[in-house]
């Protein structure tokens, strides 16, 4: 295949990270990205050269693109943190070379190089060969969230609880989580909005699901907590919802805090709890995770979420595929349905 | 001596918890305790009397008798968790027997038979035979504070820390870990509201001392926080300081609530911290540190704070030594004032 000398991409327009912490929600794409020209970049060392084919959009993506990820951007380079394509070049290292001509999965993790354009960088380390049994769809999101999720609940496993409470329940990574759980009997309470997710994740494996926004919430929150004592609670939304949800927990609870739907104040209503009752609030970052745990585990996780997506354990619900010329305008509003997945397509 | 039949003692108004939380700042005494006569009680097993020559009045206490500390109250029953006196009869426990005529100090922990009384029972393994050289005013607050001071001066060590931040910097726990800080070479930064605690602090061993009320309180902060580098950040006050300060650390910062002077609010200014930064909230808690430690690592501590008080590299401030009977309305306007500590002579 001949790589052209350059590329559309969607290009990132401010550096580090922003002045003032907003939500989570992407209001607009044009602040923080636009359309553009740029040249393909050479594959060096232990780095591939991918012809992208679909890349996901992630709640990661977004605090990325907003400046609210724990990792600074770089103006002018292409955003996207993980996607699915062809390997068209590869640096000298052998275990990039070897990756050459494959179909991969891939994370761009450090590399600057990110999958909203025709052409990524990936790390080998970072690409996973994809059996042909995997969709598009599954693979272009199969690193970030169906990691997260596995070690999110690696927590609960290792803590030998059963329980736990999951706020954005309908979200695609929660349905990960639920999919999982229901096959090793633990019991997600799934926090939601909407009263039409109730059936679908109870469905698909969730002990119990609460509308927040439903009048006798505080009621029924207070019962399930009662009848299941989950100590782990793993939040996406943080602001006051999620302070009310760990208030009621009882003693030892864990408030994981591992994104920010909710722009608002998070208060920690009783902080005389984490004194007497053994509470805490700390976060879950991926990529911290991946620092800390050895290739074997990491390796696992990934090899487990390949299978999952193959046998259709797991399935990726798409809300919509962009193609890239139509990305800064379309994907706000794609975004902001319910239930599904928003891709991009070069 | 003969033990009479009855005494004189603070009695406890309430039962259990407050329904609602409120301040640590004790407005007044009626609504939560009362003077009153009780049958002097009998010790058993392990359990020694002793005829209480004096009795501290901690924050653990306030909190306790407006049902806000992790230990439900008993109506009736005589509050207060630490002082000094004479052991006048014991029960069975040879452990027991061996302390009679001793003069100690001692914490009354679970027993409900507390010190503000004339009479007040604890464990034997919870008395300290005391040195001649120890005064009755340190003896009396030589457990709870000192124990508390020097566990989490050891979260500082453990942590191969040398800077850490305290809130509350004047408190009689705070400066006893700045004593000991000093002898360490660690280097306290001590937040206060009063400008002439600055010098004072100083003088006794902190690294930096901040008014928090001063005007230009967050340039300070950073200066000095970019300089120290600080990672443990023990906590009395909660609320808005506390979320700024907090807010204001680095990477991997613990913020370790052990107090709850402000009754406001408390926000997790950055949630996204929690992710990014590894910054976690947790509490700290003497009861459950105790529970955690052997009695060798207790004995240790209770040792090293009998010989710092016997040879004056720690000494208790005096605020007011308060007659029992005087005690209902006279304590909370002696608690008011900055500094020193209020004692209850039965």
């Amino acid at each position: 295949m001949s790589i052209p000398e350059t590329m559309k991409a969607l290009l990132l327009k401010n550096d580090g990270y922003a002045a003032q912490p907003s939500g989570t929600a992407l209001e607009a794409m044009e602040p923080y990205v636009e359309a553009g020209t740029i040249a393909v970049p050479k594959p060096e060392g232990r780095q591939v050269l991918i012809n992208v084919a679909l890349a996901s959009i992630n709640p990661s993506d977004v605090m990325f693109v907003k400046g609210m990820y724990g990792q600074p951007r770089a103006q002018g380079r292409p955003a996207g943190f993980e996607g699915v394509g062809e390997v068209v070049a590869a640096g000298d290292d052998p275990a990039a070379q070897a990756l050459v001509g494959k179909r991969i999965a891939f994370a761009t993790g450090l590399t600057n190089w990110g999958s909203w354009a025709e052409y990524a960088v990936a790390e080998a380390p970072a690409c996973i060969p994809l059996l042909d049994t995997v969709r598009d769809e599954d693979a272009a999101a199969m690193i970030v969230n169906p990691l997260t999720a596995l070690a999110m609940l690696g927590i609960v496993r290792e803590e030998g609880e059963k329980a736990f409470v999951i706020t954005a329940g309908a979200s695609q990574l929660c349905k990960l989580m639920i999919a999982v759980a229901k096959d090793e009997g633990l019991r997600p309470i799934a926090i939601v909005r909407r009263d039409e997710q109730i059936a679908m994740l109870k469905e698909m494996g969730a002990a119990h699901v609460l509308n927040a926004d439903a009048p006798e919430f505080a009621k029924q929150l207070s019962a399930v907590l009662r009848e299941e004592k989950p100590r782990i609670f793993l939040d996406a939304v943080t602001g006051p919802l999620a302070g009310t949800i760990f208030n009621a927990m009882g003693k030892g609870a864990r408030w994981i805090i591992y994104g920010r739907l909710d722009p608002a104040t998070t208060p920690i209503p009783e902080p005389g709890q984490l004194i007497f009752m053994r509470k805490r609030v700390e976060g879950f970052w991926l990529t911290e995770w991946m620092r800390s745990m050895g290739p074997e585990r990491r390796m696992e996780a990934v090899i487990e979420a390949q299978k999952r997506f193959s046998d259709g354990r797991w399935a990726t619900d798409v809300t919509a595929v962009v193609p890239l010329a139509d990305a800064v305008s379309r994907v706000p509003a794609e975004l902001a349905k319910p239930n599904g997945k928003v891709f991009i397509a070069p």
